[in-house]
């Protein structure tokens, strides 16, 4: 339980909603900054204007999954304008008060050590990541399928990488009936991939696996499907790369050549915002209720 | 191969290119009626007027999934207007040419049956049926993330039938990590069920199977999802029904209920147009085939 906690939500997305709900259940009180066109209701929780003060008594201040970035500028869905943060509102918060935000800024990461407050950056969690990377793939694969005249059953689908998205996806993709395999490097990764039945290609050597492959999910943060690699692929292949940006595909070769691709980072807070929410409300209630005992 | 065999094709949408595309490759000729809009080449095929002299040259006549109407009016995708067919065209064929027609209106089993022609309903034919279940469930499952807010992925969902269809479903939805149970009558069905690590509720006793379920997908043609059903579900469930239309959902009551309830059938050819006229293909070049031997 989170009885008596005070908790301050600034801007944000749906995901937030479902964050809110959760943590008023859990018995929490909350200050809402920048939620002027929510009508959802909830217990216990009041909208308020932006002063040091609401910073002054919270135990929790909780930011979009976006953060602040450096100008102190925090993005709302559901206010006309963007809140605007200055160190002065850290600076009256509470020593030991948590900060939680899905990435962040150097100005806020700054502004967490002079005030002593306790940043978490939630997506940089495996716990938060490893339960995004579930909305990740379902995005990823309604993209394709959404981009695409055949089935994921049957088709030939390579996933590039084999970090928390590309397991993810493999799984996922092996358990629709898509015949998968999977590019990676480390030799206990390739491994795993047999281990699951899949089929491994060096990612050295990526080129010699993607002759006759439909569907290509990239998931590697860095320029893996260069020119050179597109050029060697079917043109009909569709590319879904939800690799933070820029991806990891030479998009205008890739244009150039007929290929469809598409960028796609942040799908969690698209196709299932709820379910996005109540990740990143279970780690926070988790890590708040551990600090209390 | 279909060395020297004679096809029309009558109407119809993007599957069926992938039917002329496959006949074409394995030597087969093509007329096409109701493709004036077409561009795209395909070996030995030609754009002719609706003739008495084309039926009686055919070795196959093609129509669309949907096939002929009562009045003989034949859809089609690819010119400005309907084909209108009449008896006399029929008469003129071979007899025992084939016609093949996703489904059949009486009208035309009568002509086929007066002009001694091989009438074959692709649709009905496990074959096609069974491979066709796989397009149809990754669209009802697109068509579940499209109108929810949270993943398939530990979701609780419910498959209403264990015919086709639904178990491709039931199939596809845990191997995507959802939590599912499956509604159906037959012990047998119930006993499969269980094999699947999945849960039965008996159909005859369907409400005290739903009160906690996310997503509804339907494949019953008969009414299942009722009033007295309905009333009994949470709100924020969606339903997808794929069965043939009306559905077997009370698609007012729904409504009245603040219930979303999607009526999706016919699925294949909107999703995956390419896979299902692959399907439709490799069955009527196998028949044909086979007729040759």
């Amino acid at each position: 339980m989170l009885t008596g906690r005070k908790f301050v939500f600034i801007g944000g997305d749906a995901r937030q909603l479902e964050v809110i709900q959760q943590v008023t259940e859990l018995d929490a009180s909350a200050a809402l900054i920048g939620y002027d066109n929510v009508n959802r209701q909830f217990l216990d929780t009041y909208k308020v204007q932006l002063t040091e003060d609401v910073f002054a008594e919270a135990d929790a201040i909780v930011l979009p999954v976006a953060g602040m970035d450096d100008d102190g500028r925090v993005d709302t869905q559901f206010a006309d304008a963007p809140v605007y943060l200055k160190k002065e509102h850290f600076a009256s918060a509470r020593p030991g008060a948590y900060v939680f935000s899905g990435i962040a800024s150097r100005t806020l990461q700054g502004y967490c050590v002079e005030g002593g407050l306790e940043l978490v950056r939630l997506m940089e969690l495996d716990e938060v990541a490893i339960l995004n990377s579930v909305p990740t793939a379902e995005g990823a694969i309604a993209l394709a399928m959404d981009n695409t005249d055949i089935t994921i059953h049957s088709a030939e689908i390579a996933v590039l990488g084999f970090g928390r998205c590309g397991k993810t996806l493999a799984r996922t993709l092996a358990g629709m009936g898509a015949h998968v395999r999977v590019a990676a490097r480390d030799p206990a990764d390739a491994a795993r991939i047999f281990e699951w039945g899949l089929r491994y290609i060096p990612i050295s050597n990526i080129e010699s696996g993607l002759a006759d492959v439909d569907i290509i999910f990239n998931t590697v943060p860095a320029p893996v499907l260069t020119a050179g690699v597109l050029a060697n692929i079917p043109r009909q292949c569709v590319v879904i790369d939800i690799a933070s940006k820029p991806g990891g595909t030479d998009f205008r070769y890739a244009e150039r050549r007929g290929i469809r691709a598409i960028l796609a980072p942040s799908l969690p807070g698209l196709v299932a915002p709820k379910t996005a929410g109540r990740i990143i409300a279970t780690t926070i209630s988790r890590i708040l209720a551990t600090a209390e005992a």
